[in-house]
């Protein structure tokens, strides 16, 4: 059964604050939802229009699909509807790279770039703390269940750069070119959307690198931040083959 | 002055047949629409909080704050809104690298890669005639004003493919890596985001690559389709310098 107050708690969801209050986020779409099952996240509730998709789990509820658009977020919603327990990142492997994220705004970015470190292995993502949501719906949805596999931390950028013991490499649109990088271990930092890294964070920064511009007029002003990420990460991993 | 009339002509701007039929579009804020007047697209009319920061043009109109929130398309519009007639673009240039997007649907996504594109040099794209209109407000602002600088043209793609003189390379999950591709005359097939490459379109394909993926579980199904263009891209005018 759905009640009117389960709608309303589904539809809730959608804001940070009721998300963090009770601890929960929602997956669409059977292969993220059997992403962070796979992943050890605790599923709370499943709502599908046919649950035979799912092996033996708990709180499953067979709905008809009437139904599903009046609790879905998306415009066409999936079959398959539910509600994950958030998992607290504790603490941070670093011993590979890290790519840490400066008041990132846009959460399809930020899916996007979710998806894209875990294709390359990249498996810890730092943001400062006025970065968008990891919970947020859209960003669930651009990370086509990558979330389940890559650790987001949201902390005080300024500290852990200054306390780290990796180089650190801030992407500008004034350094020397990704194709001469070569490291493995480091921690790469990408600024807002609009405003690129902040003064306070540059200070801190050993190395500046940038993706060379071809266009011959120089006009485009910058990159989409995680097509950056994309073409970033495709170079530092093509020298480790 | 802006009429009732003129409200809801702009309004009807978001969907294509209008679009289409009135062959204008429109651009917000002030760098896209100096790249588009730079790049000596027809301006029609300009609505802008303050006019001063542009040289005499004419059909200017200076509006208020909250007349600029009745016509924007933007949650925070910016502090200019302008109307463009469209271009035809009558041929392709040949000479170079060409990337041709069969059935692209995110507006978001097309976007972006019209900006990576215009970071790369790259001036030419082809869709397939069911991809997302080039116009759609969200490509236009996804590509921050780099549609004024690409061409993109429309046409029957499995036409073009066969009797295209270029090698035609498509990216697919299972090709050759893209580390090992050296090129700079060829046209670059990608596929529908969810979907990929067609397999009447495959048929044409004289060869496939794919990004490797360095995640050890290979559970990421795919990248991003615009990131993908980003990392090929990126690959592709390494090789170039």
């Amino acid at each position: 059964m759905v009640t009117k107050n389960d709608i309303k708690f589904i539809n809730n969801l959608k804001h940070k604050k009721f998300r963090d209050l009770n601890n929960c986020f929602v997956v669409e779409g059977i292969k993220s939802i059997n992403d962070f099952i796979d992943s050890n996240y605790k599923l709370i509730k499943l709502y599908s229009v046919d649950c035979s998709h799912f092996n033996d789990l708990n709180n499953q509820f067979q709905i008809d699909y009437k139904l599903l658009k009046k609790i879905s977020y998306l415009t066409n919603p999936d079959d398959h509807f539910a509600l994950f327990q958030k998992k607290e990142i504790q603490s941070i492997n670093v011993n590979g790279l890290i790519i840490a994220l400066e008041s990132i705004r846009d959460p399809g970015n930020l899916g996007t770039i979710i998806r894209t470190c875990d294709w390359f292995g990249v498996n810890e993502i730092i943001c400062s703390l006025d970065s968008v949501d990891c919970y947020n719906p859209k960003v669930i949805q651009a990370s086509m269940g990558s979330l389940s596999r890559v650790s987001i931390k949201y902390l005080n950028l300024k500290g852990f750069l200054k306390s780290s013991k990796h180089l650190r490499i801030g992407t500008t649109l004034n350094g020397s070119s990704i194709y001469d990088l070569n490291l493995n271990k480091a921690v790469l930092v990408f600024g807002n959307e609009s405003k690129g890294i902040s003064d306070e964070l540059i200070e801190l920064i050993d190395s500046k690198v940038t993706i060379p511009r071809f266009q011959k007029n120089n006009l485009p002003e910058s990159l989409n931040l995680a097509s950056s990420v994309a073409i970033i990460l495709g170079e530092i991993k093509r020298k480790e083959l």
